[in-house]
């Protein structure tokens, strides 16, 4: 059974790079990968906010958030 | 052919969780995946400054820096 991933973004330049350099090199075999941009799915943020997320662009893998670099914060989102 | 992948690190448990979580998820079909402990392989700070990488843990794909989470700051290596 593939492991869900999921790839949290709000548009940014910083978060593009992150999608399609990271999050795209994951290993598909291995991992269900969801984008969601926060940016036009904002019910999504508290779920991002329960996972650890801090900042955009970042990832969740095994329930942990993996920021990478630093597009937004969370709180520009709401 | 595949795509050089550098995972940099200082053995913090911030970078082993990237490293066992995010490093470890790439598609070893698409990247050869190299990891570099910059705290025993400080001839490799220069290296990893060059491309761009200000913390570790931190993944260099196609020559740029995506810094995960944080760990340690590369001035602390040196």
């Amino acid at each position: 059974m593939k492991t869900k991933a999921i790839f949290y973004h709000a548009g940014c330049p910083v978060c593009v790079a992150a999608e399609q350099n990271v999050a795209n090199a994951l290993d598909a075999g291995r991992f269900n990968l969801e984008i969601v941009h926060l940016g036009t799915e904002k019910s999504r943020v508290a779920e991002a906010e329960g996972s650890g997320v801090k900042s955009v662009p970042a990832l969740v893998l095994h329930g942990v958030a993996y920021h990478i670099n630093f597009g937004a914060g969370i709180e520009a989102l709401k």
